[in-house]
């Protein structure tokens, strides 16, 4: 019987039902290929470690009888003959047995002067003190790392049983899918046809887990062609993975080629993404049909494959720790959402978060983007697994979040507010200075707004007053009494202008060319700096916003909107000249406008803060800011 | 001038000073290689992601306008020619500008029923929805894990801009040394001769840090050399390990070949092990003595070799990270010591621990055996580095402490007791079952007093009470009230008896020969079982203790005791058969004990314990011990 719509928790039931006690058998391997595996026996020491009296100390090999009772005060003196020079680690011939360290002796005219009283077995280290033969070194399950590679060398172990890795092979398939290697440059793939670049991912992960994966040759969406390559693959490997056709569409042949050659065990798990996930049988062996959008896939292989291949390999699954090893978690730790969240009810939900600290408290945000986006799932410093029971989850709400990266905790800044490609490059600069940046573009009013709630180490604004024609100052104003506190840094002035179409086909010059009905525009998102202007403007001449065909068509970036342009969507933007340079688009100026920093003073001693102050002196900055074009230093 | 006795605070500083900004000039290397490098620029994308408008479902690409008031009562209903069937990620052509989902829609007679009203880029993800051409996809510093790596691969970059890794060198000194591969079976090696292991265990370290690590060929103990080799090195590496010979002996030349060809830095750090060390420069490149003992090497290349790893690649030091980075550390943690430590003052010490968990709280021991033993290196579950400035340290204390294995808090038992090979076979079957089992020789008297302390998930006693003649009882009616809620456990019955070389040369018959002038004895250590046994068969015989010689001699395992008595240093031990066939010793018995395990109530519901209280009916358990012969099962 097939389940269907399983709960993550009843997967993992159903694989630890079927394949505990199931391990692979046990292999030999050379001891150079062993660092990482696990060993499947106990190792016993064949030899005493050391296999000679050793000196422990540089000085004299000595009969302890000879110096007793000596003191500094009345040293032994000792015959040549009775006394031997031995460097640390020397052998102590049986005619002694201690040593003496070297500076608790002279020597004088072939005399050794011994200033203490040795006892039997003093300085010296006995056979077998470290290892002794017969015993057992290391344990059933224990990881060779590099000290017991170390130790194994020196004990002469050449082969160690090991834990068998699974041999695991990962079939791409879709008619839309460029296999590897057929095309080099994607900039000429026509439209229709994506890279394949799961398995790219999948091999890192597999070479993480230290488990050899297996790329098959490429499937069409094609019943016949999948049976054939799902027997071939369940007979030369010990798990087989098929990417993507595992949902319900015309082309999702997974299910059906599982149910010709084998046994479906379950089939849609109540997860997000990841939802058509699939587990069969052919020959035994497990195959796991992965959704093939790459969030999908990643959660999958950590939820559903790396679990059968901690099974295979040891028998048994650590239900507490294998999501972990799976994922590569750095760090395991509560922390507090910086942003109210909604989460499906009755499924598991994977968010993408990043991760900083406010005060001396940890918050995560999730990232925005569905399971296609490859940039959210890139960006992330973590995974938080919602349960599926989770449903409202308040800003503030303490979660367990994993992560996968290093998060430098002390030295990373956010920067909440106004988008702008100049500022995205300082990242790099503030991490050149050992220290971390983080921006997110809410825009200049959403950036203020995050500083007075105290969620943001810096903002940036370039917000017009059209009462004043100030830029700023009555905005800043309104956060009053937080912002008395606010320093504010002016960055650079930077032109504001229409991006359009090279050439500019609609010949838009003006703001009121934004009324023409054969012009359509993207707007940015309300509080952004770069829509109060536009809606200043417009004020200014007297055009009502409701009659420009595409007022309401909203993008978060300049360089977002330079691309609608870019392909047609629209036919003006209003944003700054990189955005347009960026997309080989021309840039009719409009106006210039301030460009600042505003950061709390308390935050001026955060090491991200200062890190960034300094970099933007940086010369190399600068000029890489001059090179883009459309800025002006004060 | 050469900064000398150093603590390790200076060293970094040192170090800090003299390598910060002076980084590795950046390589390009391809794709395929990068997993796990450190981008050196910021990677911008060439294309947009998706480059065409893909259908984000399964579905029919429509004109949003020709569904609009769309119901499930009242469904648009289409001619051919306004629908288009697309799969999910298929390119939706420019006549149509939004997708119906399969489930809303339905096909009769060539018309399509749509049953919702649609939004203009409804279930369509517009070109650059993922990544727009020209932003910047991951910045200066990221780790390339497998998800960039995917985008890399999808966003057609095949070559990326990395921070170099030092290429390292690793030269072996040493007359007593054995080069890798010159000898493979370590048994045959003389005495005085050493098999060299530390490149095993650096190579490892070095995989683990994904930096290259050459081994250079052996040199002697000779200046000239020493000299040569290191100055070929200097010229042909960024960075020169110098194994052993950093200390003050006859045949340690390092710092003199570096006072020769550079300069010396520094020589002598306050820590324990790795006190020798030293660090020099050679045509400007970073030269590090380490000195020899296998532990003493690990802590030198965690703490002076990885931060000028780090340097040269980062041109900075993260402080508050490298070291867990340079060991690998899994879990950082506060644990109590289990037992009291005395650390040398004014010196920084590394202690080797190993973990458990007893009720909630968390706790480590030190691990004895000098720098020298590579076992205890091998056994630990991690380390502390204990600050110059510790001295006494109660048992109770808490220390930070870095694990560098996964600990299995939950389901490790820690056993104290009586030693038993047989037993310590038990660890191995209890893992197989899933949980964790550790053994430490402490004696029965010991074990049982750690159980009373709380100390320990179970222990085993076998100790004869003379007055009655019976096993255990008053032992442990003498730990009231604890023990009133003790459990007992026949494991099994087993054999003591006398230990002798092979042939039994002394003739050693009776409990009377121990008394014989011509024979020397290997005793236990007071508290185990089979010394009290000894005890009280001399009393039994009116023997004074104090005329046997070698009483006073102890081991604390029955196989230490064997070792002495195989490599002449006693003529006999009492002990178990076990002991005595491991090392192909004669074994005369003398009499039968009880073996017990001892065990709270309140721990029989332990996984460790309920593992092990299944392991000991387990077939193979018990063939394994039939097979080692003196055992009895009840």
């Amino acid at each position: 019987m097939v389940k269907e719509h399983l709960p993550l928790e009843e997967v993992w039931q159903l694989l630890r039902a079927r394949w505990t006690g199931r391990r692979l058998p046990v292999e030999r391997i050379p001891l150079q290929q062993a660092h990482g595996a696990l060993l499947a026996e106990d190792i016993v020491s064949p030899i005493n470690v050391p296999h000679y009296p050793a000196s422990a100390v540089d000085g004299y090999a000595v009969l302890s009888s000879s110096t007793s009772m000596a003191t500094a005060a009345t040293p032994a003196i000792l015959d040549e003959g009775q006394y031997q020079w031995v460097n640390t680690g020397s052998f102590v011939p049986p005619d002694f047995d201690s040593v003496a360290m070297v500076e608790d002796t002279s020597l004088k005219d072939g005399n050794l002067y011994v200033y203490v009283s040795l006892s039997p077995g003093a300085n010296l280290r006995p056979v077998g003190e470290d290892i002794v033969k017969g015993q057992i070194v290391a344990h059933f399950g224990d990881a060779v790392d590099p000290n017991l590679m170390a130790l194994f060398y020196a004990i002469g172990m050449r082969e160690l049983p090991v834990l068998s890795r699974p041999k695991v092979v990962f079939i791409p398939t879709g008619d839309e899918i460029v296999p590897r290697g057929h095309v080099e440059d994607p900039s000429y793939l026509p439209p229709g046809k994506v890279m394949e670049s799961n398995s790219v991912m999948l091999e890192c992960l597999f070479e993480k887990w230290k488990t050899p994966l297996f790329i098959g040759p490429h499937v069409k969406d094609d019943l016949k062609s999948l049976r054939e390559a799902l027997l071939k693959a369940a007979e030369e490997y010990d798990l087989v993975l098929i990417g993507a056709g595992s949902a319900k569409g015309k082309r999702d042949f997974t299910a059906e080629a599982i149910e010709h050659e084998g046994e479906l065990l379950f089939h849609w798990v109540l997860m997000k993404p990841g939802r058509p996930a699939l587990l069969g049988a052919v020959k035994d062996k497990p195959v796991v049909g992965m959704p093939g959008f790459p969030m999908s896939t990643m959660v999958v292989a950590w939820s559903v494959v790396y679990p059968l291949v901690e099974l295979l390999m040891k028998g048994n699954l650590n239900e507490e720790k294998f999501l972990d090893d799976a994922m590569g978690t750095k760090e395991k730790l509560k922390a507090s959402l910086l942003m109210s969240h909604t989460s499906p009810q009755g499924i598991s939900e994977w968010l993408r978060v990043r991760a900083v600290q406010l005060g001396s408290k940890r918050y995560v945000w999730p990232l925005s983007g569905g399971s296609s986006s490859m940039r959210a799932t890139a960006e992330a410093d973590g995974f938080v697994l919602l349960s599926s029971k989770t449903y409202e989850c308040p800003k503030g709400k303490e979660l367990e979040v994993r992560l996968v990266r290093d998060v430098p905790w002390e030295s990373r800044a956010l920067f909440q507010g106004s988008d702008d490609p100049a500022v995205a490059k300082l990242v790099s600069y503030v991490r050149r200075r050992g220290a971390d940046l983080i921006i997110r573009s809410v825009g200049s009013l959403g950036g203020l707004a995050a500083l007075a709630r105290g969620e943001a180490h810096l903002s940036a604004a370039h917000l017009l007053d059209p009462e004043t024609g100030f830029y700023n100052d009555s905005y800043i104003a309104s956060f009053k009494p937080m912002s008395d506190r606010w320093k504010r840094f002016l960055l650079f002035y930077r032109q504001q202008g229409f991006i359009v179409k090279k050439g500019n086909p609609k010949e838009i010059k003006s703001i009121e060319d934004l009324a023409r009905t054969d012009v359509r525009i993207v707007n940015r998102q309300p509080g952004a700096g770069t829509r109060v202007l536009l809606d200043s403007m417009l004020k200014d001449h007297g055009i009502d916003a409701s009659l420009i065909k595409g007022y309401d068509d909203q993008t978060v970036t300049h360089l977002d909107a330079s691309c609608r342009v870019a392909w047609g969507l629209a036919d003006v933007a209003l944003g700054i000249k990189s955005a347009a340079d960026a997309l080989d688009l021309d840039f009719i100026p409009i106006t210039e406008e301030p460009y600042e920093f505003v950061i709390p003073e308390d935050e001026l001693r955060h090491p991200g803060i200062a890190a960034l102050l300094d970099a933007i002196s940086d010369e190399e900055f600068r000029e890489e800011v001059d090179r883009m074009g459309g800025y002006r230093w004060p």
